[in-house]
């Protein structure tokens, strides 16, 4: 694929930032940093986390009134968790100025769509987007820039949406570095059960069964299992640290494709389980060398 | 803990090493740079892995017979997989030095042990142990100084375990920066089960789980799921790059164990799934919050 660089074209004069976390405070950043909008306003509910966006230099200034911040913006990104993203929206629409574009940042769409679309009104335009990207950690703080380069934002519009704001705010995406792909909501819900909830979900079982398990062990004494382990295990639970609240929030929002994710899972790892116990050591090296082929080729391609 | 740092008092004047991989090429680093033996003959069956090994330096010279190898060394490191460990054992056998301590590498300990006990006359002493790090890659190409310095090396020695012989490697891992710990084959075999065989075996399983979901999407078309994945998918699943042969093995050697904590495991997953389907967020917080806590205390301890 071969990608056309071009000067910035997008340009905000204020942009009403709700929700100054990594995703939004990294997006602030860069577009900070490329000069795409005049004015950047943090719009949060704790102060403390509102100071380190200002300290940091991600806004150019904070308030916790959604009016107030929302007021003659052009742009509103909503960067909160999805749960919480509709409530949000409810809070500023009677104060969004004609024209204004709403996006926001879940990593849930179908669901948040629905919510969504019925609490605004014509005047503005509502574009639902999802970066793929992140990091294990959370708050202003986290907020680290070229967060998206290179990386997937996937624009899942509907039939209503508008077709300028839709341009706007993918020339945004790839502004800041990230290759813009849109998809139906619904295939956006599937992918990212598979390739992100799933594997958060399996983190935190994973986690549990072996704590859980030391204090079983053998002859009644509890073992603290986890301090055995080595970098592979870290590695792999390194999603456990990401915040429940969150996680709990998607699982919520995606729990059809979420359930259907863990079932395709379950019947794998029940097969390769049943290969394992019967000893049919081929089937199980046939299914590990598959996986290898697999995961060698996503990295390359990378 | 204080960790007492004292010169080296163990010493060999010729160390056979049969196979010459990731474990025990790195070992064999360590111990010429820490002048730990006067001779190291790199023992194998693949001429291109002994080259590499030759040209890197981790062995003084080659062979690809063992009992040529094995001759008069006071030390014989076996590092190949562990389901090939006993036949290696068997072809040195007769060939032993009088005194010389046999000792592996191996992930598992029990049946290890079984197959090894009495392949071996009463002038030889088998140490089992097991030096608790890895990365996904394998070959004397992929062996790296200081590999074991602050890992866990868990010894586990049977109650016909010869004492001198036992002091010795303990000895070796610790002078090469190794955290010895001493315990019985069923529990190091259990604790490995939950925080390294499992782990990998589930990361075969959702790469295939992933990849097999994007040929059923939405639509009847196939979407490549796997090329949406971010860094946390990435991270995730680096152990599913791991040598199939290796972990098939593994899993042959240590099937009880690992059959167990899938269980276990499965159990785990099936509440939280079901916490999901019927939209208890309490439960699914609660599970999630247990995890984090657990797992960014892991990550303090480092």
């Amino acid at each position: 694929m071969s990608v056309l660089i071009m000067s910035n074209t997008v340009h905000f004069k204020k942009v009403a930032l709700i929700g100054v976390g990594l995703i939004g405070g990294s997006l602030a950043l860069d577009m900070k940093a490329k000069a795409i909008a005049d004015e950047i306003v943090g719009v949060g509910r704790t102060r403390g986390n509102l100071d380190t966006a200002l300290t940091l230099g991600i806004v150019d200034s904070v308030t916790q009134d959604i009016a107030e911040g929302v007021k003659g913006a052009d742009l509103v990104i909503v960067a909160v968790p999805v749960l919480k993203v509709a409530s949000v929206i409810e809070a500023a629409a009677a104060h969004l100025a004609d024209g204004c574009i709403v996006t926001d940042v879940g990593s849930v769409k179908e669901r948040l769509i629905t919510e969504v679309t019925p609490l605004l009104g014509d005047s503005v335009s509502f574009v639902p987007a999802h970066p793929v990207a992140g990091t294990e950690n959370s708050g202003a703080g986290a907020a680290l820039t070229g967060l998206f380069n290179g990386r997937n934002c996937i624009v899942t519009p509907t039939d209503s949406t508008n077709q300028g704001a839709l341009a706007t705010i993918t020339e945004l995406w790839r502004a800041v570095g990230s290759r813009v792909v849109v998809m139906e909501p619904a295939l956006h819900d599937r992918i990212l059960s598979a390739v992100s909830h799933l594997p958060h979900v399996i983190a935190y079982a994973l986690v549990n069964t072996v704590a859980a398990a030391g204090k079983c062990a053998e002859g009644g004494e509890e073992t603290d299992m986890l301090s055995y382990s080595a970098g592979g295990f870290r590695d792999f639970t390194r999603i456990a640290s990401s915040s429940p609240e969150m996680w709990a929030d998607i699982c919520d929002m995606n729990s059809v494709a979420i359930v259907e994710m863990i079932e395709a899972f379950q019947t794998e790892l029940d097969a390769l389980k049943e290969a394992i116990e019967t000893r049919n050591m081929d089937a199980v090296k046939d299914e590990f060398n598959v996986a290898k082929s697999l995961r060698d080729e996503l990295i390359k391609s990378t």
